[in-house]
């Protein structure tokens, strides 16, 4: 049987410019919907887990549609909300070579955002349930928002799920009151396994780095739990092409997968979304450095990908691992 | 030399769903803008007037491209602000037949609810402009924007500059702790022409209505600086076939336009804002019931044309008002 | 709670061509899908409804795609099966005016016509099921798939599950070596509702028809459990307008409904599984003549939505019986 | 065996915006080819006739590309030449309702205004061909044209190729210095069958008119081997909304046929050729009243399809005269 | 004069995903055409030369469809025949970078595959031909398609026509009950030149291979009529880089042509037909080494073009074989 | 306040095959405008300059939309005039690889090309302005505008206005009997600024080249107001990757830019343009070598957006220069 996996998030609306326009050329929007937790579900869903998502959107059209978006991707619909707010919004421009890409939020006092879960049955949620994901973003949004997560955390805890959370620490967020320091420990202290790279250990842990592995095995003081942290090494030669390798600190040791090379970039939002995935399935599955290679190559397949999301199978990933069929015509 | 026109209000960014295409069903939106008063704008410079149209935009790509938008049409954007905020937005679903069209408004919080315009130089503004146009949208949004609308009306009286309102109650703004009968009569009070029907007589100038011209009668007692009302009366047989009339009181008599039967509807938002755009264009250029004419036949060639704004010329319009050449295949 | 309604049978990839594009100047097709029985599903789904459907799909991506469509459409997928087999396929070329629409079939040898439902546990199918409604295209298409459409009908009426049946007679099927007659009543037999025109009463019922209501009468001799016979009178003025009514023999008279206008019509395909879908719910949850009523003005609305299915809520069907909103522009 | 028929004639690259977009709005446009002798061929070629095009493109790949065109409709290129010149370009706007469509020209010093076919082996042109197709349009196009079409007329005469002429007069051609009396008479003493308005009969063929039917009489007189005289007669209530009924004289008697209501109008350019290619295909194959009948049919059903080419089997075009399965969903 | 060539060959309607998405998000396909032996057909026509295309379509608008691209295309169609049966399919998912294009066939119980060519007078076939080419697809889909083509070979071997042939091994077809060691040899036996890899000399000729140029002069003691055996070596770095260069066995030495970079691939389909339409062409005009660096720069050019078909003049092979005007923006 | 430029010169439709189609693929166009000094202005109106353009335009719904696209570039349109003459066309197919892109010209006869501005009031044309851009595409296209552009140039010069010309000598201009040397000398007597390259230098300036920097040096001699000479050099790798790198001379040395590696080409069409527009910026506002550093980055970026015109602002093309924020995403 397959296993379960839950996630946490809000959903937006992504509005593409299409091919390489800017945002003053383009007179319509390729519409999608996008956000950090759901594109690690519905990744962990083309690899056939039985994923569920949790979120609140408005009771119009435009909620309606996304909740279709997250059925299409096969990702379980049962704890998601109806609620007072906006559809949030984010605005994408494709950039090219060495042109940035470009994205414009426009999210605030969205549905998700107003949200407080207070009649959600967490025990319900996590029934069964092998995995949780949760990401950096919900607790920065609204006092809400950070209130529900800690919640579904502490009860996912109880209920023995394996908790794994991207700190993904970003400036402009956190702008109701609260500082990361307040409340992302708390959540940390539930995790099995975290993404966090020098940033987040410094911005959400409160450990100064000098060396991403000391700041891991520090990490594993303040926080016993913790059994996996990992990130992923991206360097930008260009928008168009980037080198990708993953990083895996398994509390003993540093792990490192092959560096790609990803030429001809597609589409690289929710690469990192698509690591995570990965990891959560190789976990799940293999052993440490397989897991750790399933990820990176699950990671540069999305690149190829239009969309947030991963929408690739077990098989092409374990493909691109052992190099098969690597860009070939397959009939 | 052409008549100079101001308009003053929120632009919209418009999101629309391809051709019939329902919200659930879109994947692409058609990009374009739209704002009652801009949309008056618009097409008074497709008529060749002078047009300026004062509003505030966010200070990013997507206020770039709705100035961008407005300098396209030919509207003079010397009094267009970057502010804080967001892009106001709205969504549109066209309806066919028995099926309505839906608009799914996300204005709140815009650049320009948020705007005071206390910086703006007013004189300057109205210098040697010819007719100032607002509508009743501006007031409901927000008290900063209720009174910079009421300082804009003070001052082009005050210039001697016509004035004209389109009253336009609708139920769902009001909504920053404002009566409209606690704003809207000052404002009305320094109109020459408002557009009113039953809804905003009784709503905004407190006038029980039970026939339309003996509020108008009253209207002129209320308001002694009025010269015009007006209205369209719409028959919607199906979102495909309406039938419209204008309606025009002088101040003496009511002056009806014929009948038109538009049956084969392209876009109906922005038919009222078509027809006081060419009643505006027509009691500077013409006599009340040729004005009446003009108006009656820009709205209804504005039913033909994808978008929020009436783009025809004068030409166009008179030759349907002349009924020559209208439906033909002009080489 | 909502209601929970099964429906079983073949899902085409609807392939069709641009606006009026014929086929031979077509250089693109929208893709979408399409099945009479499907399409009673997701518009009971859009209704509220639980539903579910039993289909097969090829193993391939074209498959999951299919799959992908129906979750999006809120329709249950736990009893859609991978069989060996193509994906049907029906070509689209809509019609203008005088000139008729045109559908290519090719649909031979699909997964669904090879498969035999064997291991398909039909109680689980049924349980809690409140309806169930079949066509006559899946006897027709196989005997495979008419040995499971048995089976199935069988075990619903077994756990007291309400059934209707659309007759749907289509002389180009039946190509497998059975003659309707051998098939079809035994599978009305246990039918409470039917959709039947004279032409499936004469090919499927062997009942002969002077006057549709006398055959209705003869119908409940011959089939005892009937409660219900239904069906549309539908007038082709041109494929851009027509003339729909509804009418239904409720075992004791005949009630019609309005005769409705359809003048702009963009997609007519689904307009008889719209009818049934809206018949469904309406016995369900209203009296016949407004069961009527809704099932004909849901038929209505589907003409003026692109794709197969009837994407329209409760509120909007029930607006357009009370004459409410009809063709307005909603903000 | 099929009836072979030859036209000659200037074909334009046509670039129409999409959908109802004015010229202001379009940022596209579609890419197809007309010209009023190609339309006929065309139109025929899809009547399953043999047909032939006599005209010059640029040697370039615009020209490659409106040869293309001219393949794919299934028209003969033996007799398609390359030459000095542009490639000949119409923009088209279509309107809607009220507002009239707008083609802009921009056909001058084209390829084939430039021709003077002085190599063109005339003899083996019109090799076993049955019928000769021109229109006005040549001749007023330059004087190399126009002396080109009347070589290619003459020896069509002197083989017995049966000849027909759209006289067609456009007061905006006509611009190389001579009038239409210098020249159209000459051409149409070959003509079997003339397409000619009241116009045509004062402009080409100094026939004052106060009757239509006196005219053709007269003209029997003028140009004894005429043999039909035909014109449509068409009412545009809008630019969607169109009447029409055909007309032909046929030397004792005026015959009439039903008059059409074209009610959506999707593309009305190339009515006219429709008509004449129709025309031509039923005095070839049916009596008088029949081919007139033919013409009209296959008339209206071009306005159903976009692009100048009436795209349409005989089939389709008698079950519109039978008035069998119009406006049906035909599976 | 031009050279005239013959093929013969299915062709399938090709769907292809836009841009770069997958099958799972395409809501539209781009329609085209293809098969290996009329993909190499159109390309000897791009070069000016005289080709004609055998092959058999379903008697419904997609075989119009059919056969109006292969008109366009510039192939002669004379013996193009309608036949009962389906029109062969294929679906196409364009890679990018690791991940691999996939090609989804539907292409069983077509007409091509039905057809016997019974009736077919394989003597006008041939006439005036200098060139015959065919592909082992051809034999590989049915009885009747293997004994088509062997009374094609023969005839055209009597005739005197030089013969080509791709032998293009693919195990998934041959599925009719032979094997290709009882069908191809026989037809080889008539070639002057073949495609060969090392699969196919094994499964196709049955001649193991350790050293492709051993197999090579092998092949001519078995097949001692072969002049030229050719293949092509590519490097798939990725879906959006290859590396390609031409290899030619001329009876006595092995011709190799430089090493391209293929860099940013638009459409790697057909690159192997037009690889062989480049050599035919070579063959036909130019020495060894001119024909296999013509053969091999044809095929590169391929790669920047969307569809099946290899659209480049001669002039534009001879430029990059050159090195004149590569990448040049050419005005 | 920022900087006045004043550019002058033909402005084209352009119209775009999608993609990667060739012209006889395309059945659409994109629809853009584009000339080489409005391209320069509108990326200094991009970089907040204060740019206006001296054109014509047809009086047509083309010349209308043209003009439209220069104001919705933020150009200033007080000296656009209408005139009698064609809209000038371009008719682009991108390359991709090996294979060159092509444009077809098609602009004789236009506006601009007969316009002789004998009305324009020069004075006011340069009021304030701070520099004057030309290139020699104006004196090749007529007398006319040969006339003009003299005029212009001497004005520009008696008021003190900075001048710039890029030389662009293309030989397939220069049609109405005039040498070059019989005119661009004149005109570059009066630059301060002038982009050469060595075909320039020797055609338009009778100066032999064996060295550039040599020729820079007898330019100065011959032509005293010179103060830089500048051009860019592109290694055209494949239309899909070029090397770019800028040189300048300032009258004592000679300074270059860094070498760019330009990947994934979206547009190259106006990357010379961006590049003097870059320069002029840069020139009015940095040191030498900043202002070439400015220039060639901005060249650049030009490459990454579709459309002629570079639609970038100042603070990306420093982030370039600074290596800041390369092909990130930024949020």
């Amino acid at each position: 049987m397959s296993k379960k996996i839950t996630t946490i998030g809000e959903i937006m609306m992504r509005l593409t410019t299409p091919g390489h326009e800017r945002f003053v050329q383009a007179d319509q929007y390729q519409v999608s919907f996008g956000g950090a937790e759901a594109n690690v579900a519905i990744s962990l869903a083309q690899f056939g887990m039985s994923t569920s998502h949790v979120t609140a959107f408005p009771q119009n059209d435009l909620g309606q549609k996304a909740k279709a978006y997250l059925k299409q991707m096969a990702v379980n619909c049962d704890f998601v909300y109806d609620h007072e707010g906006r559809m949030g919004l984010y605005f994408l421009e494709n950039g090219s070579m060495q042109r940035a890409s470009r994205i414009i939020y426009d999210r605030f006092n969205s549905s998700f955002s107003n949200f407080d879960g207070k009649d959600i049955r967490w025990d319900e949620v996590f029934d069964d349930v092998d995995w949780f994901h949760w990401t950096g973003i919900t607790p920065a949004i609204s006092q809400n928002a950070a209130d529900m997560l800690l919640k579904a955390v502490q009860v996912a805890h109880e209920k023995g799920v394996k908790i794994s959370g991207d700190i993904n620490y970003r400036r402009n967020l956190w702008q109701y009151g609260k500082e990361p320091l307040e409340i992302m420990p708390e959540l940390i202290r539930y995790c099995d396994v975290i993404v966090a790279g020098s940033s987040d250990f410094e911005n959400c842990m409160d450990i100064q780095v000098n060396d991403w592995v000391d700041a891991c095995f520090q990490a594993k003081k303040d926080f016993p739990k913790l059994k996996y942290i990992t990130k992923t090494k991206r360097q930008s030669i260009s928008a168009s092409h980037n080198q990708l390798k993953g990083i895996l600190w398994n509390g003993s040791e540093v792990l490192k997968s092959k560096t790609y090379e990803i030429t001809h970039i597609v589409d690289r939002v929710g690469g990192g979304d698509a690591f995570i995935a990965g990891l959560i399935y190789g976990l799940l599955h293999f052993e440490d450095q397989e897991a750790l290679d399933f990820a990176t190559a699950a990671s540069v397949l999305k690149h190829s990908i239009p969309g947030d999301a991963n929408l690739v199978t077990v098989e092409e990933v374990l493909n691109l691992v052992q190099e098969k069929n690597v860009g070939k015509l397959l009939r």
